[in-house]
């Protein structure tokens, strides 16, 4: 089980030199994921050495342009360089409308198939899944509709203790499908072998939330309970905590205390507004609640391992 | 009279680490002028130190992503940071269609007047003048309805040469008027002084023309004749002539033949195609025609000043 996430832009919407609006890509159990899509994205993929190919699914959380500006160039640059794979986005309702119209009026016609995966719903739905891992949105409260992602790996089948198992000659290879299943095994004779004298535990199953842009709102916390790594936008210090509730944002002091609420095992804090020099008031900040917490970078790349 | 050009992006489509799309901010006679927006362009003008409040023209040449995908974000951030001057698009017509929709999709309001002088003219036109500066579109050969832009200085009055007027005591202050327009003076007993006793020729005007996409287009020359900064598209080079022909794009000789059938003083070449990597030979394939020319690279600036 592994994740590992690459920060390709984590700061708020007003242009700094060096610095990019928000977009990630995470890879999770062997699967790529793009999250949102600021302007600059393509540039900070090549500059991360992140292959355009590994990109199959976008998600987008809500259509403020510093979330999704960029798509467009890397919609049409993946058909420039001949992409022949289908490409799934998953965004609020409209997205469709803002890329077909672009398309159309500059005369562009893709070299591969893009499906677009409109969401509208304000519960929490799975949205993606296959053999290895699941994504649920996490509605978030912001001024437009918005969603979070949760990105969870599927558990892995328990793994066979070779030296126990052949203790018992009776069990052959053909078996092991059950037991690592987790199911007891039956002798001939009517005796039951429990599995978890043949077993070891599979690794556990590591989980990712991306939760930005949105207010502070508890409503989360269940759906996060645990989770390896959050991602919690904190655009504010809490001197600005007036101005956060207004325009619908966090501090970094409620980021902690989400963090805290739900036991996150670590929380990455961004979308960092460009009033702010020292970016080390929001890690002081967000400490005084939660230890294990960790400012985000462009270039960073955060990894998590269970073996 | 000065002309100063700042190169914000000059590289073709696919994008590169280090290098963006199209775009340029000139400085002429005191007037400002934003040309094309590829993706990026917000982050370049803050690198740059580029004022944004000195922008209130932009020009775009045609409806492909690399000219004017960064148009949306710049539109979204002039808003976001209160701005409340006028901004006038020159593009194709759609462009007023692409950009609101975005805005209506992502709830904007924007905090200053937007106003879209959509182009669909075949043959050039004046597109923009004031006191000081005139702008015309060069209809250029493209994919797509493109057009280029000649960019130029409005003719200052004559100088008065203060030395000889002081020698006719019955020329007044109020008189000198007349003679910076150009005018012979009459005495009271009827003898006529010509102008030129009596004043200094203006600094000639400084004029600029941006031709970028375009296959190789001699119409062109006409108008660009004499010019004093020739800035030609040069995707490709001369072993993929049959590639520029095809794709409506110019090799580096060939726009260099057109700097010289113009005999325009200066020749800037840009919108290479990432395939090349020693951009030198550009270089050095247009000199074998053309002396005057210099290669574009990002964060250059080409002044030009008569006085």
């Amino acid at each position: 089980m592994s994740l590992k996430l690459s920060i390709l832009g984590c700061h708020s919407a007003t242009p700094r030199s060096f610095a990019y609006p928000t977009s990630q890509f995470l890879e999770i159990n062997g699967d790529y994921f793009l999250i949102d899509c600021g302007e600059g994205t393509q540039l900070q993929l090549r500059k991360n050495k992140i292959k355009f190919s590994k990109i199959k699914h976008i998600f987008i959380s809500h259509l403020h342009g510093d979330h999704f500006f960029g798509l467009i160039g890397l919609i049409s640059t993946f058909s420039l360089l001949s992409r022949d794979k289908e490409l799934h986005i998953y965004a609020p309702k409209g997205i469709k409308k803002i890329i077909e119209i672009q398309l159309q009026l500059t005369y562009s016609w893709l070299s591969y198939p893009l499906k677009f995966h409109e969401l509208e719903n304000k519960e929490s739905e799975l949205i993606f899944e296959n053999e290895r891992v699941t994504v649920h949105t996490i509605p978030l409260k912001h001024r437009i509709y918005t969603n979070g992602f949760l990105f969870r790996e599927k558990p892995k089948e328990r793994r066979i203790n070779i030296e126990e198992v052949r203790k018992h000659p009776e069990i052959e290879t053909c078996d092991y499908h059950n037991l690592k299943k987790g199911k007891d095994y039956t002798f001939s004779n009517g005796d039951i072998l429990s599995n978890k004298e043949v077993t070891f535990d599979p690794p556990k199953p590591l989980s990712y939330a991306f939760c930005s842009d949105t207010a502070y709102y508890p409503d989360i916390v269940t759906q996060i309970k645990n989770i390896d790594l959050l991602y919690h936008e904190s655009t504010f210090l809490e001197d600005r905590a007036e101005l956060a509730k207004t325009t619908k944002h966090s501090t970094a002091l409620q980021a902690a205390k989400i963090a805290e609420m739900a036991q996150v095992k670590k929380l990455l804090l961004g979308h960092f507004s460009s009033r702010y020099k020292d970016e080390d008031l929001f890690l002081k900040e967000a400490r005084t609640i939660f230890k294990e917490v960790k400012l985000s970078h462009e270039g960073d790349v955060i990894s998590i391992e269970n073996s």
